[in-house]
């Protein structure tokens, strides 16, 4: 699996950013999950990521938004630090209830 | 050098947020340059990251905003994808003007 970090920049002051990014938060929710408001941690096999990269480039408005995507370091949560009212779970892991 | 991601959330909707906003990327563009509004890439030496990790935490309401740090994979030009409207320039490589 390549673990990736998908940072979206978008106006959502406007109505349609928002809406795009309600529908780049589905795509990549879909293979992992919304560490900030446009900022997604995802994890993919090489075929997932050619549909992820192409839905999002569906969705995003190339005039106005941007879209950058980066290769993270394995194991992931070895290389990120966070601070801040956070809502990460690592689902990697096992969950102790 | 380290090179790294810095993803920083906060609601510039607040006046709060907006001065918060500009004093983070004050303190990241020192060390490198803002890839998205509220997204850094930055080059640091270990004594560096402390200070600026400290001046991060100085600056941000831990209550209601979120930063992450990722140590981004080196050479970083080669691990990243940029789509849209984007203001990256890589002042690393010459100027060819």
């Amino acid at each position: 699996m390549i673990d990736l970090l998908i940072c979206y920049d978008v106006a959502t002051s406007t109505e349609g950013g928002a809406k795009r990014l309600r529908r780049v938060a589905k795509a990549c929710t879909a293979h992992g999950q919304r560490v900030q408001n446009s900022v997604f941690e995802v994890s993919v096999t090489d075929v997932q990521l050619l549909h992820l990269r192409q839905r999002l480039l569906e969705v995003m408005d190339a005039d106005e938004d941007t879209i950058r995507i980066y290769r993270l370091r394995q194991p992931r949560e070895k290389f990120v630090e966070a601070y801040g009212k956070d809502h990460y779970t690592d689902f990697s892991e096992p969950l102790i209830l």
